[in-house]
């Protein structure tokens, strides 16, 4: 963003994608009082619903993107699955303006680093390349191959789709060759992984800007079930500060590494063997809704001042800590109803909803409590999103 | 709200007026994942320029209010200009489709409540009649009656503009019988009010539901220039615990007693009589807007939750001490070509902007700094302040 764009005219930023974290990343913005703007693939998206500048249309038609991306001074995404030969043509798009004197909006994080979230295998070689410690991994294409690497590694096989897979989708834990030669025979390009154990799954998250400083956030523990992530709590418990620092530093190297611009999250298996990284994401990221209230810069606000190119702001934590519960979907849509409980129960719990038609298993919300008894915080967001879920405390 | 209306449709909330009040309060609304409409004179006001669901019409315009309502389960305010004849009108809309078994909006707060924010004198005398402590105020109608009150409480004499005022508009104080004059001549009615003498200005904010429940925040205090707020600390510096409690009891009891539903702000006088009434709003007000950051509750939140008539939010602090700074236009507009020195300079200050144009002395924004220093805190708070609005750090 160049002063001229900058005069009085506030800085426009688009987001590609409607989904809760470009709602989210609306809040934020409405703060700073920049521009944005969505493109959504229907008026009912969780951000569409919120977002007065909203775009309907198609994130995989280029003249769609080009047409959403005009009087935009920077681009961002709510997901990963813009094509690579689109992201390719908006940046050539933006040098050509540059070229001509005018200003393109900037695309960030750039195209040649979203390749990493977009293909699982080119990321384990990338990070394997740059020393980075990640499961052992092999590209596979028949049963063959996946007993080879059983030989190895041991039953269970991880298989993972290269492209596409995210919230547990695309992720097939094998027991058996049976079970292997059942994901084999999906239409779907895998590799193989090996099962790691692991005592905690933790989240560094960290912010990049294209002057490239970095700010990183408290390493956090994910509580996962069935690969999508269902609590988080901040900062992980019992996590040595030196194992913190350790991941913090990983993941401001690797984005420096795959020059990152926004927001990375690095979500790691934490176990005997040390830090071993699983997952790349590079936008708002579910282990980081905690900071809304639970850290002095939100990572929202944290995704735009870094492609923005401003400087970044605290990321430390507004409270000892935190824990946030994902709300999901249950069988009685009636979640309005069920506020006057959650609020009366605990009037210290921040509840987040996304708008979301309530669908059976869909993520629809969070919540978020802080305090200093991580126990009691997180017995506080269970209850409270259980609630909201079904009428129910559940456990 | 009925539990119908609470059904699988989250409830609409419409907001009369889109100031930056209705913009800090849609930011809130997203959160909680309920309907939010502004009704906009413009739509370039500070609310419209970021709500979904802006309808621009005229607050004057009785068929503008209706149309407005329609679909709305609660009406409520960013300011208190709403004609009191209109007010009773939208009531009685309510009430009608009520006896035909259907739901209007609720107005919250109702035309009974706001009467008292809208005419300062019925104000006065409805809180001497309650027994509450006021500046000694009189009606006036020529200069023998300001000259009388002169005799008995000595000059200056504040003259209040009845109906209308605010931001110390509407208010003139008048050290001689010639500035009096001069005040009544032109075409406003006033009335007189003792000059009081004060140590601080303080504000103390509460939320009362239509069920009757309460919540207090910590009393703080305002530093106003030429009537007009420039800073809040909270809470407020050297106030005896006493005496807080106090002035929030005093909150709270005038809330119920005036049958407020939503946000009351009691602005008052700390000095060596005790403490005084200023003045009354019944919304949102520029004394909260450090709770966005600094409680754990927002007070654009809890006016929501209060008028939804859901259990009110814990209104107590996220930090030991907050202060908040207001931006104010000066002659440079470019106020995002200085967030780059403001962001640089202190990454832990929360910058607020309004969306508005820049001009010189209007509020454009606001910022906030959480900490346990207030000296510190407050130089943090002014010095972003005034950079944004002038490229200099002030004093």
């Amino acid at each position: 963003v160049t002063d001229d764009q900058r005069g009085p005219r506030p800085p426009v930023v688009g987001m590609v994608g409607a989904g809760q974290l470009a709602r989210m990343t609306c809040q934020a913005a409405i703060g700073l009082g920049i521009g944005f703007r969505v493109l959504a693939g229907t008026p009912d998206d969780s951000a569409a619903l919120v977002c007065a500048d909203t775009m309907t249309g198609d994130y995989t038609a280029l003249p769609d993107l080009l047409a959403f991306a005009r009087g935009c001074d920077v681009l961002t995404f709510d997901h990963e699955h813009v094509p690579g030969e689109h992201l390719a043509a908006l940046e050539r798009a933006a040098a050509d303006k540059a070229g001509a004197g005018q200003s393109g909006p900037a695309v960030r994080p750039g195209g040649a680093a979203l390749r990493y979230t977009q293909d699982k295998l080119a990321m384990r070689e990338r990070l394997r390349a740059f020393g980075v410690p990640c499961p052992r991994h092999a590209p596979v294409t028949d049963l063959a191959a996946v007993s080879a690497c059983a030989a190895d590694w041991g039953w269970p096989i991880v298989l993972k789709a290269v492209t596409g897979g995210y919230d547990g989708r695309g992720v097939w834990v094998c027991g058996t060759p049976e079970e292997a030669a059942g994901v084999l025979a999906h239409p779907v390009v895998v590799f193989a992984e090996e099962n790691v154990a692991f005592d905690a799954e933790l989240a560094a998250l960290v912010a990049r800007s294209p002057h490239g400083q970095g700010a990183a956030y408290p390493v956090v523990q994910t509580v996962q079930r069935g690969g999508v992530c269902h609590e988080v709590l901040a900062p992980a418990p019992g996590l040595a500060a030196g194992r913190a620092r350790e991941a913090q530093q990983m993941a401001l190297e690797l984005a420096a590494e795959l020059d990152v611009t926004g927001l990375l999250a690095v979500e790691l298996f934490a176990g005997p063997a040390g830090l071993l990284v699983n997952e790349l994401a590079m936008r708002p990221h579910n282990s980081g809704h905690w900071t809304i209230e639970g850290a002095r810069t939100s990572q929202f606000e944290q995704h735009l001042r870094a492609v923005l190119d401003l400087p970044l702001g605290d990321p430390w934590m507004a409270a000892p800590q935190a824990a946030m519960a994902n709300v999901f979907g249950a069988a009685s849509p009636d979640i309005f109803g069920r506020y006057e409980h959650v609020m009366a129960a605990d009037p210290g719990v921040k509840v987040h909803l996304y708008g979301k038609q309530v669908r059976p298993g869909r993520k629809i919300g969070h919540v978020t409590v802080l305090g200093s008894d991580m126990a009691g915080l997180r017995s506080r967001a269970r209850r409270a999103a259980a609630y909201l879920a079904t009428g129910e405390e559940g456990e």
